[in-house]
């Protein structure tokens, strides 16, 4: 059964203001009607993603985060700190709706046959702005689930499973055979976990604690590696020489870890090398930071050689390369798969209101692995 | 005229010992006979070039280097940090040859023709061992020398030449149409800032003190950034801007700045973007680190969003990525141009035995800007 969306909903929004404040609060905003093409989603779940982090507080500092408002109209400021202002020019004093994916139910649809073919329909849909209560959408950009998924179920459908779709996909089309990945116990990390094992790509698991190394061997793999173990590099070599992995990808961004594995994939190459090379090995090595849970700087200690690589890694344009043929083979895997390989875990459920809670907003804001916010615009 | 080779000759040679100790030493090795498509080069002059310096101290901290020997069999040791170690295993105990080029006389040839052709000739050679008094070589690794030229303006034929010639190249190859360089007052940031000239491509210079900045406006330079002034930013940025360079080449490796071009381009980028992107500027931003003047780690504080990239980049696997044909035309370019766009400067000249000399050691370590030494293996 469809209802009549009512005129209006409310929104998420996000102010980074020239005075050096970020201000997130609930907007209530017009639910417009939909043009021939689109539908309007009641929106009944969507994730609070590492990829929704960045603009959801921009580059403000979150222990300095503080309530005002009311409880169901509440307000949270945090000072972003100067030296980071430079890079918020685009967006200042610009509100902005937050929420890259997340699913529900279409109570409203243009005229045209797609988009009446949607009418009642539980569908995931990504394009931003889904931290909201109606959501008008282009029928392309939804993705209808199969009948008895929940809208919870479907919330997660296209960022993550994209991701570490795009990971695979990247490797072959850049020539490699193996992959690594960090912070390898998150939702993404198991998802990507359960491809390789599917496709039979070697993948080398990097975590920081042992109940994550427990919970990918769990899932079947093979290669983990911890750490904060003293024999860390040592491990990562002997994973790197065992699987061949010269490609890797990385959700922290800060720290030391990228330079690192770059090292020892140097060290792995060396190892089976006939000759001394006095630039290094000539086997291109390549590290794609694609999240940055790790917001301080990337410490590059270059003892790995000249035939390295560091980029940044976003889907987005990966998806543009592939172009819509792969898209469409990509997200067909993922429906098919979606309770199994592409099943998504969350820890804690909460209201929009709820997301602006501060203690709730403090433990999402830290991104540990493991912990997973879903917001219930609806609830 | 030619004069028949003696039986042997003295070679600079360096050794990492599987102790952690670094020695540097003269050998007398034997000068070959020949093979048909070979030639004897009696070594007349020789660059220390940045890129000899690595094969040369290895890990090593310089500022351990002790003297020993005597005054025409000077040894030199020194310690490499053992955090380093790693980085040596496949040099360990092996003693090698250093000089990636250098430019003397032919005193022997082998019975082919080409070879035959170059008997008496003063050619460039590339190719390693040119600390060395005698060095037997292929054909097809001279380049033989414009009658006049000295060996002394031939001895840096390749290195430098090429790869000032290969950014360029690059930047066409990779889609990019300007272009940014750091330690710019270099020999080889000159020879860039000619070429960029003669090929209408701008280019924006970035050094560290107000005599290189005349240095490089001396010879055409319009955009010149100086990195300790408090401007810095804002310059760079603005050079940027202006010339819409979205490609780096930098030679120092260690430190902030391969970040902050990084950041400039992309508040460059920003600058004419019409509406804020969350995961920052779509144009691709890519520094290639090419030299290791400071081998300190590489830091990187990344707000220059998602499209970006850094890597090595060398002179071998670019010309194998040209080919032939593209060698040939760049080959016959440096030696069109060997006294004007490609002369390189020297300040300081030393024997074999003089460039073991510690205070020579210390100063051509360093690696300073505008200093530059050339070794004559025959004085």
């Amino acid at each position: 059964m469809t209802s009549t969306p009512p005129r209006s909903g409310l929104q998420l929004r996000s102010i980074v203001k020239r005075s050096g404040e970020l201000e997130l609060s609930l907007v209530d905003v017009p639910v417009p009607a939909p043009a021939a093409d689109e539908v309007v989603i009641r929106v009944e779940a969507s994730p609070i993603n590492p990829s929704d982090i960045g603009l959801l507080f921009g580059a403000a500092d979150m222990s300095t985060a503080k309530a005002s408002g009311s409880a169901d109209r509440p307000v949270v400021t945090a000072t972003v700190p100067e030296k980071l202002m430079r890079a918020m020019a685009g967006r200042l004093d610009e509100s902005m709706a937050v929420g890259n994916e997340g699913a529900g139910v279409v109570v409203a649809a243009g005229p045209s046959p797609a988009a009446q073919a949607l009418l009642g329909r539980t569908v995931a849909a990504i394009g931003g702005a889904m931290y909201s209560q109606y959501r008008c959408v282009k029928v392309e950009q939804c993705l209808p689930l199969p009948a008895g998924t929940t809208a919870a179920e479907g919330a997660s459908c296209f960022v993550n499973p994209l991701t570490a779709l795009g990971m695979v996909e990247t490797m072959r089309m850049e020539g490699h055979t193996a992959l690594v990945h960090t912070a390898a116990a998150s939702n993404l990390g198991q998802m990507l976990q359960k491809i390789c094992l599917e496709d039979g790509v070697p993948l080398v698991n990097i975590v920081r604690k042992p109940e994550q190394e427990e919970l990918l061997r769990g899932i079947g793999a093979t290669h983990v590696c911890n750490m904060s173990l003293p024999t860390f590099m040592d491990d990562l070599t002997a994973a790197l020489i065992d699987t061949g992995a010269t490609l890797a990808f990385d959700a922290i961004g800060g720290g030391k870890q990228v330079g690192q594995i770059l090292a020892c994939m140097e060290a792995a190459a060396n190892a089976s090398a006939a000759e001394y090379s006095r630039y290094g090995s000539t086997v291109h090595k390549q590290v794609y930071i694609y999240g940055g849970l790790d917001r301080s700087p990337t410490e590059l200690v270059r003892n790995f050689g000249m035939a390295w690589g560091i980029g940044g890694w976003l889907l987005t344009p990966f998806l543009g390369k592939i172009g819509l043929e792969g898209i469409v083979r990509l997200r067909s895997r993922v429906v098919a798969e979606l309770t199994t390989t592409f099943a998504s875990h969350y820890t804690d459920e909460v209201s929009l209101a709820g997301a602006l809670d501060l203690d709730a907003l403090k433990t999402y804001a830290r991104q540990a692995t493991g912990q997973k916010f879903l917001i219930r615009p609806t609830l």
